[in-house]
């Protein structure tokens, strides 16, 4: 892996993903799901917030924050990733922010339908996009902006997608969208606008930077790309054993080793999941837990049983019913995205006597 | 500033600083406080959980969480600052956690008082130290440990010092050391052992890893070094203005901007705050608002007039009651401890017509 400078450093002290140990908890505690903010995290007061839906509706609607928690709520459990999980591990080097594998976690969302709001505004015929616009300001690319994305009017009026005002059954927390943040299940997090303050219906697609500029995949600057939507499958696992505090490697007892993990894909169910002792030279398929909701990640476990101390590589991977698997090597793209090639843990197995 | 290789960012991918625009708040909310956890956060069952009080007491303790918070309650706003704050900011480069400058928060923090509890069990007149040892294991500098640092009898008598099961009104959170930590306000936060599972009073001064080794203040290798202890005085603003996503330059518009940030020291009061925006050339007192408390950080603010569009560079500067002031060059040491050099925020003024 190429070394980071200081613009990477400062992005990675700020933000922070979730340490793999906390992926025995089947919900994120507060606190340790990943964090991404592009710009800084606005205060907001609750008190004077307003919501408001505009654009190419019958009826504009501006609603404070105690009328969308008086319509119909629902409660999900959401696994919700960064598309630049892995960046730091593809080559040739990626400037960005360096995620290695721990931009992931879950929440129980609660919120409101966004297609209960769009039949409520009343969505014209012209209309095409719906285009969620957050109150974060900053420059990216040189573009003074609001962070803003846009979905299809499908894809906005899915089932599961809402605006969610709590998270793990409180108010959401400053970094994660207070007072108002928008929630897509399966797709990657840049989607789920937070500090969500506008929606507005379009009769043309969205061109806004965070669109049509980032998040694309594209191998050259200068193509035009397809959009990162949906996240592709992952495994991950709970790195066994205790850790060297500098180098994280991990040491375990040679004896019976339990392994646990989560995995998830946007694109369908997780149908299965490898494990392998020997850098991703055999496979063995682990045990998949029942599911605990439709938008969140899936436990698996294997017992690994080293035939003898000394040094392995650790890898898990995952399956969906859709037909995806995760590679052994990282994709390459320019925005470093979507990098779900398979987790590697060394690991020292000690002799009994140590 | 060096540019840091796959260990440091594999820390700070799961440790994470106080974006600096937090500092707007009083008491940090939930998640955003700095977090450091030199091995994995254990996950701990509060039900079957056991504090034991041992070593040179006359009736040694084995109490549940329940009994622990049966005893005399205090609340307290405490600053915590990791002594590695500023780390990545010295030269030569030392390998650890790459702090910038963004290792600190403040929680309101509730516990028993640690002096109740070593009354209770009746501290033997031999004994010297006591020593606080967690629930995390690991390696550092090849030595397998559980996280454990001393105290002397008179520090961990003194006043404000507690074991804490809550913070700002919720059970700690997994990563503060759920279900029970010590906390020590106005000293550096590897002395607030999380997951506190035992106190020994002992008749010897501790020689564990962390206090022999680690945290020591030294210029070579092979010096014993003085321990690392109580929080230098440091300010910090929150960065005026919007950011640019990858650089995090700041821009503001040439008006009146205000400034505004807290300040803290482990030695006395803040005494002033004093502000530059020409790289520490001159400096104007800044205004400091009341104390939130004796162990919190203190709000200070000041309104910046830019004379025209163009670069500047600001910085701020505290100074505590005991004589400490903040240098404006690092200082150097062989782990990186204690650097306290002033803050320094590139900012762009932008012209009206911008």
């Amino acid at each position: 892996m190429a070394s980071v400078g200081l613009d990477e450093l400062q992005l990675a002290a700020r933000n922070h993903g979730l340490p793999l140990e906390a992926l025995a908890y089947p919900v994120t505690p507060l606190g340790l799901h990943y964090v991404l903010t592009h710009f800084d995290i606005p205060a907001v007061d609750a008190a004077t917030f307003r919501l408001d839906i505009a654009g190419a509706v019958e009826r504009p609607l501006s609603l404070r924050l105690d009328e969308i928690q008086a319509r119909p709520a629902v409660t999900a459990a959401v696994t919700m990733e960064c598309a630049g999980n892995g960046r730091a591990l593809v080559q040739p080097h990626v400037v960005s922010q360096p995620w290695l594998l721990e931009a992931v976690g879950t929440m129980e969302w609660t919120g409101t339908s966004v297609a209960g709001l769009l039949d409520e505004a009343g969505v014209r015929s012209d209309a095409v996009e719906v285009v969620f616009e957050g109150l974060d300001a900053g420059i990216d690319g040189a573009v003074e902006q609001l962070y803003a994305r846009s979905l299809s009017l499908a894809d906005a009026r899915s089932d599961g997608v809402m605006l969610a005002y709590a998270a793990n059954g409180v108010p959401l927390l400053p970094q994660h969208g207070f007072p108002l943040r928008l929630v897509v299940p399966g797709w990657y997090g840049m989607t789920s606008v937070k500090w969500l303050r506008t929606i507005r219906v379009v009769a043309e697609p969205f061109q806004g930077y965070q669109q049509a500029h980032a998040y694309r995949m594209r191998v050259s600057e200068d193509e035009p790309g397809t959009p990162v939507t949906r996240m592709v499958p992952r495994a991950l696992m709970v790195p066994p054993g205790i850790p060297d505090f500098m180098t994280r490697e991990r040491f375990v007892a040679a004896a019976a080793v339990p392994i646990a993990g989560r995995a998830w894909s946007g694109w369908g169910g997780i149908e299965g999941v490898d494990f392998s002792s020997d850098g991703g030279e055999s496979w063995h398929p682990a045990t998949l837990a029942e599911p605990i909701g439709r938008h969140a990640w899936r436990a698996w476990s294997y017992t690994w049983r080293p035939d003898r101390p000394g040094r392995y590589e650790l890898c898990c991977a995952a399956r969906d019913d859709a037909g995806n698997r995760q590679p052994l090597a990282p994709p390459w793209n320019v925005g470093g995205y979507s990098n779900n090639a398979v987790q590697r843990v060394p690991v020292t197995v000690r002799a009994q006597d140590q």
